[in-house]
């Protein structure tokens, strides 16, 4: 339930307000905008009488939000959130870059890697410490070291680290080493995960699951953001179909639907979408054209060699041509890279 | 197979060599690069011996082609297919707009519509005479009386038009009224009406299928062209998954796969693929960016009360919006619009 | 619209009844139950006043049908549709087995199937003349030919003949020698072929589409009933999915969805759904008992050397083996083979 | 890589063998059948001169393995894996029955419907305490308390438990209280809860994740067994298609072509499946036609106010002439209920 408040009405009336509507069943949450403050009302709201709250003088007018989704609605935040992680921003009107080898080998592979995909323009470094592979006895990552070289790159670059993690056991680690939490894809439903990084103040990177639809996403930024965490990042990353020249269809459909639906910025990963690293840059052109607020990229010094992933990852080299290429196409949609 | 002709060998040892190699079981054609000639040769090849057609002095190099299609294969015609209809231009360095009514209603309708599109940019109008719909109770088309209102708005502009054909039994009428016939989505797998478009001498737009993969496509072509009809435009209209808040997924990454394996041109519908008037303009900015030839887009000047298929249609104000957002990305992309 | 007729209305008041509805904007069909008639209204019915009809003192109820398909719909037609050709019987209290190879090759092949599959319990001959193939170069079938071919094993046998025919231009011919006429998968949605074979008197069997949904069938099958052939047998023979190691997926959940959907009968095609030739037997078994009318089958005498589709084709021992081991299974479900 | 040995070889002899060729890289597993006793190599097996192995005379041949999943591999363990849980068998000769309400709500809740379904023929009651929720404002299950209702249920009939692990927190709470312990679709691919069931003792009943590959599932289900665990069941609960008339596509080709690939026992979960109470019994049926081990069906005394899922369960009455109609069929299929 959504209490929209009339122009010019005191903090104390909204904080009054507030206290009133506030139970054991509902949270209120005072969402400020540049034109308007809204409370967003989350919980069991079946037994508040609307009629009694719209007669409140500084009640403008009173919404249901029909969606199960309620934090992550759109109607809640009108206004786009806007993430910022040192000086990278996330959302709003910058285009920001991940970029990254899939998995964290060494410290040289990561620390090189980090120095150029910095100077090609990323803002963000990505890097696996724990890799969700399908088969048991495939390389599974390097686990806390591969966080202590993260960091190693960190210092040397000064870019933030986004890196994935996979079970509760390790939320509080990487949430100490890392600057934005990655959720994988086949992580989106693992509700008690959801929950715990929901429970830390890190920005959260939420992967669509193969076969979730855009809503089942958004109810899953709902769990995150349920438990106090607003800095929720979307992604988008390919879905399962039948077509198999790619490894995933990337639905760039989604991004003007989560743009809709949601105040939540939202990123595409070309690289794990497609599987091709020749595909990387015409996906990621449609990326920023569509409406996206970042990419997520794998970015490799050796992809014949790489421990995973090689088939999909570009060449700094390439990396750098690639940022080149969109900056224009930002440019037109009112975003700067 | 394919054989590669050495540079500087003249036109008459080219067809010589021809002659040499067409037999009852294989067709030989010649297809002259800007740098290259090359023979392509379909049919049963097993009974060639490519030992001694690489011992002609004029011969470079043999190949030979894994994949089903041949004349639709890259392989076969290693530059771009560029069409031409009137003024307008589907491939190479042109970017082209088709634009018009789901189907055409009246002749103030599509006349209309025909002038206001052009106005904004459109090179082509399509407009539906026969339609494929899933109720038989549904609107089914003016048909002939609709091929007769389709000329009157060309005459009023001078567009082309594109319309769609459904049964072998149209297709002389509809080649004789069109400049370009469509084969709809419903349709990319009758293949007695692609082998009867294949005989006409008029370009041929090719839907995707709902559920057809890219190399199903590329195979609908090469009955297209197996008849000697070479002018086949692609079109990527969506594809059917699970996710249900657009009517279909668009598969954007089926523009470079295609690039890739085949020289035609490939265009997008971002109408039919999302179904939602308010997606066509980020769909089509991400289209042009991802490298298509082109958009076929429903214009409607009263979408409400259209005929058919209202929800996807934009408003000729939004149009010409939407053709202004696309310049820039298509001249980023090295194409005119 | 439905009209349900009280009992022991006479025939005459029912007659007149029909011709007081019947206008240029609905016809009105007259289906006579066991145990009650109604009366079938098609067109546009929303100029009918309900409320007057229900005055007439012969009228039970009325009922709107919200499905888009009427004819097909089992509100329209509450008993199952038995449909009889020859001695063969689909629907009903028996379990009817199509059996035969893919496509006939030659009368001995022709003739030597039929034989064995109708003595070990087929009562319908499979068999292609027109063969619908991915691609231009692969065997289309022996076209008219074929049909006699298939003519001589009916004499042979007695086997009443289904075989597909892909066009409009030979749904006479295919009327003329077939018993069933059989629409395939991909012309699903072939609209003017669906009303060609509905103007013919012979039953068709209508494949569902490889991404059809199962509301897209019924209307395919209103297609060919709203012409006046009302004799249409569904078959579900496999959707595309993301699961690769089956050619298809069959979906037997959409038998008990059809049956409770429509009154038609409705048969299972396990060999080309899987393609896998070792899967016919637990699929035609699961097919029978999960309450399919009928199975089509693909028997060759010699798969290896089928010129299409040996991969899924099992031998005539093997048949013979499969239809013993569905016996008890139908039994059960209350159906004799 | 396997190793078969010789008939009449001494089981010292196999003992030396399996010293042998075990190191750091490489666990034997020794997989003793009816017939013939095989050794299962896995790990890194590149550095094994298999001509070596070959000298030793009790070795008859060696093959490798090539799919990634070793344990679950049916070439590791050619006869058919069987369960034993109390009284109740998954495998084998016998066709077992669990069932139970979506989720345990109070001790007479899970009391009565355990009586009731055991009566019936239910050897395993299940029931969810802990319950994945699209929605993180829906009821997520009693919890702990869950587990000890479910254990007064089992105190009272005597039927075996099974219930699901959402997160590895619960691992050791659940392994305790339960005799079964279920992984759902939607963590299919959570490795590290996989890693952490795989460490315990108890047998783990594996959901197929809505859009993953049979393959997939196999892969998951070598994590488990990776760790120790050979005690694996798979279960088969429908995939995401396009189709939205069932709730998910009930994929019942999975189970031929997981009793082809591997030796672990496979059910079929009809209510999840279709989420349509009335298509239990068709489905059923044909699960067991099919070859299915066995079916989890959710039976509720209350399905209008159950907690969850509802619409999907069926009542006592109607499981108890499911099972009767299951019999016959089982039988055929040389199985007993």
């Amino acid at each position: 339930m959504i209490v929209v408040i009339k122009p010019q009405t005191t903090k104390e009336e909204i904080m009054k307000l507030k206290e009133k509507l506030e139970s054991p069943l509902c949270s209120v949450q005072i969402i400020e905008g540049v034109s308007q403050t809204i409370l967003g009302i989350v919980g069991d709201t079946s037994t508040i009488d609307a009629s009694v709250i719209q007669q409140n003088k500084c009640v403008e007018k009173i919404l249901r939000v029909q969606e199960s989704y309620k934090r992550a609605n759109r109607a809640f935040h009108p206004e786009d959130t806007v993430i910022k992680v040192g000086d990278a921003q996330i959302g709003g009107d910058k285009f920001c870059i991940m970029a990254g080898p899939c998995s964290v080998e060494s410290e040289s592979q990561i620390v090189e890697i980090a120095k150029s995909v910095k100077a090609s323009g990323a803002t963000i470094l990505r890097g696996g410490a724990f890799k969700p592979r399908t088969s048991p006895y495939a390389f599974q990552g390097l686990g806390m070291e591969g966080l202590d070289l993260l960091n190693i790159a960190k210092k040397e670059t000064g870019l933030p680290i986004i890196t994935e993690v996979m079970t509760t056991k390790y939320v509080e680690a990487v949430a100490e080493n890392a600057d934005i939490i990655q959720i994988g894809a086949r992580n989106m439903q693992n509700f008690d995960l959801l929950k715990e990084v929901g429970k830390t103040r890190k920005p959260v990177l939420l992967k669509r699951g193969l076969s979730a639809t855009i809503e089942e996403l958004l109810m899953s930024a709902e769990y995150i953001m349920s438990e106090g965490n607003e800095q929720v990042i979307l992604c988008e990353r390919g879905i399962r179909t039948f077509e198999n020249f790619t490894r995933n269809t990337l639905d760039l459909s989604a991004i003007p639907a989560i743009k809709k639906l949601s105040h939540l910025p939202v990123v595409v990963d070309p690289s794990h979408a497609a599987g091709l690293n020749w595909m990387v840059e015409p996906l990621s052109k449609a990326a920023v054209a569509v409406g996206a607020d970042g990419l997520i990229i794998e970015v490799h010094n050796d992809p014949a060699n790489a421990l995973c992933d090689g088939k999909q990852s570009i060449r700094p080299e390439e990396f750098e041509s690639l940022v080149k290429s969109l900056k224009g196409i930002a440019e037109i949609n009112g975003k700067r890279i």
